[in-house]
């Protein structure tokens, strides 16, 4: 089934066939079938589905899709989806929808569910607490493995997994986990207590999702428990939603080093007014610091004027730096955002970078000096000012790269938001210093 | 227990605590411990793990260490750790490993398993086949849900995962899965066939690795299966190693977009000579093409040595178009990267980055303006000139930022490295001539 064959079926009214066809597919590839098409065909076509298929096929909507379509269904039908949504699936819609909608959906929600809701609600947004979900498979450690297997079968229908299923105590403390596979393996007789595993790794409500996700990429988990701050289970995260903030935080990453303000929100689908808005702030802050660059050459303006040559090599100087200091920089910010790098290995850095930027400084320089003297001709004094230039500048800006992003991290900040959109200015300024300073020095001026 | 307790107890030579603690933790915690210890303290407290644990250590060490400990031990113990490893790992391993290791592994694997060893070292690095395991659970579609429910308590302890199991006809043919859940769940007397679910989603053996981890995300799975031309099960890929794919895949793009030669060795365990190595070919690539700008300037000569403060403002609009480029450019890369965009979408992103481009284009201009005239107290003409020059630079970089990594991607380029590190040069060159056309027209020169 594809996009045309389903335009065909509805054309020919042929329900019955979109129907069987649709029941057979994966409910993310429903719901992109369904996602283009106008409210009412779409609703008409939702309602047909098996119901099971229906909700997860709903989950899957854009949530202008699921506003819609909440708008117009009957109050039965918006309960049933809320009772078989997953809780965090319901959180994640309920924080973009109008609040007409929320307070309808609340309306339909059983009372201790609505409680929970407007406590997931008061998550800081990025927490473990804001990903997580409350379905989960909860067992003594009293009960035998065929008691746990038969709670599992009564209720895991219900739960966002089963793979991993958690022991706690009368006071919800979580006192170990046990999968599904060591159930399955183990005798039936056992009991959950001397199968269990009792180092539990968890993280809290309140951690970072991107420290929740270096977590799951270490260990390599399917779910992972989340505890408040009386250490009693309250909700778990998988890996499923995790592989999502794995690419948004890189995502982010991506555009805080491109010197705008980061954005879940997919570029298609955001305005132009709020792009406008996520990237004027940087450029302003960037045009405005540049102007530092021109100062410094308004202060040599009569050595510029007396060698007019000078100006024509500013470009691939502020470049190569630029360049030079970026491929450092993103390195090191990236390493710092995977964990695979530490502040404390800023002395490692420097050493690093002090010897790769020596490397390329004199390759690039001696490369640029043969080019100088064999194709442009210039004159030697001209060529040799802009051979050291190159290689200060490359040192400077390899040295400037890697450790502003740590620098920016020991204080606190963000290396990605900090460093990234500044190497540059600072490089550009530092570059035409240094290349000043030589010529005035080289040329007697 | 962390790394000081470690070295004290072995300092005290209490080794049952050692033992005892070790076992208790993470494999993952574990190998972390021993890594930095020195090859023989480190082999003496591995021989001591429990066996199911030391496997999993084992595979968690570094290649460096692992090399040493396979230098190290008995026959018999090499094994044992060869037959208890998982296949996907154990490639891994070899991949990295010295001929004469090779070669001693490879002695010590059973007959069938050579040969597998050697077609699995054939398939294209980054490929689907590359990442995928042997260790999956195999099902037959005439049994019942008690008859796979016992297969898998008997084998399910060798398997990478048995959550998602897999339906073959005799010929290896994939038709169909069942989730270890619906087995739990289902009546022990259904058969697999009335079970499993049909409609399977698969990738090929030779797919990219980015495209695998695209359908994990897309669909949340735990596992995928990998089939070969002919449709038959060849592995399975589950999603602890897609995690990994992720993060790695998201590492080469901001490598790529900062000019680099991409690479998936840890920054820290590189050497200086081959970043070096990465880095250079791309800043000289990008060095000797600024040289063109400075071939603009040259061309204006006379210009700019008569209005010699045109030179100060050059700095400004380069970094400004520089950095308009980039933001465009690093949202539209991202978007082909993840999937969110399409080439086919072009012509959306042409009208989009055209209407932000004159909103940032003016209210950026606006800004300058006001400061040359208010601040830097420049002549009307000038404060024009720069004022024209950045709308219009604004609007180039940013139609060229997002447009050119979609042509990139259309004529089957890798859109990260075709216009990451050339939207700076081309942006550049263009804001230059645009700068000098206007400033020679509006001062009549």
């Amino acid at each position: 089934m594809d996009e045309r064959r389903l335009e065909n079926l509805i054309k020919e009214r042929n329900y019955i066939t979109i129907k069987k066809e649709l029941d057979k597919l994966n409910p993310v590839d429903v719901a992109e079938l369904l996602e283009p098409l106008d409210i009412s065909t779409s609703l008409l076509i939702y309602r047909m589905l098996a119901k099971d298929l229906a909700v997860e096929v709903f989950s899957n909507f854009s949530y202008e899709k699921q506003r819609d379509i909440i708008d117009l269904i009957t109050d039965r039908e918006l309960k049933e989806i809320i009772e078989e949504l997953y809780f965090d699936d319901m959180i994640d819609m309920i924080e973009e929808m109008p609040a007409n909608v929320v307070k309808k959906i609340l309306a339909h929600a059983r009372e201790e569910e609505r409680s929970l809701i407007n406590q997931f609600l008061r998550y800081p947004p990025d927490s473990a607490g804001s990903i997580m979900t409350i379905e989960y498979v909860d067992l003594k450690k009293e009960m035998t493995v065929r008691d746990a297997l038969k709670h599992i079968k009564e209720t895991g229908l219900d739960k966002e997994t089963v793979y991993t299923c958690y022991v706690t105590d009368k006071n919800r403390k979580l006192e170990g986990i046990v999968s599904l596979r060591k159930l399955v393996i183990s005798d039936e007789e056992e009991t959950i207590e001397e199968i269990m595993d009792t180092d539990v790794i968890y993280v809290h409500t309140h951690d970072h999702q991107e420290s929740v996700a270096g977590v799951f990429v270490r260990y390599g988990f399917l779910a992972l428990p989340v505890v408040d701050k009386e250490d009693r289970l309250t909700g778990i995260i998988t890996v499923d939603d995790i592989m999502d903030v794995i690419e948004q935080e890189a995502t982010e990453d991506f555009q805080k080093m491109a010197a705008m303000a980061p954005s879940e929100e997919a570029y298609l689908d955001t305005g132009v007014f709020t792009l406008a808005r996520h990237r004027l702030p940087w450029l302003l802050v960037l045009m405005i610091s540049a102007t530092f660059t021109g100062r410094i050459m308004l202060k040599f303006e009569s050595l510029l004027s007396s060698v007019v040559i000078l100006s024509a090599f500013i470009p691939m100087l502020m470049d190569t730096g630029g360049n030079s200091g970026n491929q450092s920089s993103t390195l090191i910010i990236r390493g710092l955002a995977t964990g695979e790098l530490r502040t404390s290995d800023w002395y490692k850095v420097l050493w690093k970078e002090l010897r790769i930027s020596i490397i390329v400084g004199v390759c690039l320089s001696l490369v640029n000096l043969l080019r100088l003297i064999v194709i442009e001709k210039v004159s030697l004094t001209i060529a040799v000012i802009i051979f050291l230039t190159t290689i200060v500048t490359v040192i400077f800006a390899k040295l400037v790269g890697g450790l502003l992003p740590i620098a920016a991290k020991r204080i606190g900040l963000d290396p990605a938001i900090m460093a990234g959109p500044l190497i540059t200015t600072i490089v550009d300024a530092l570059s035409l210093i240094v290349y000043f300073t030589i010529a005035s020095a080289l040329l007697g001026l």
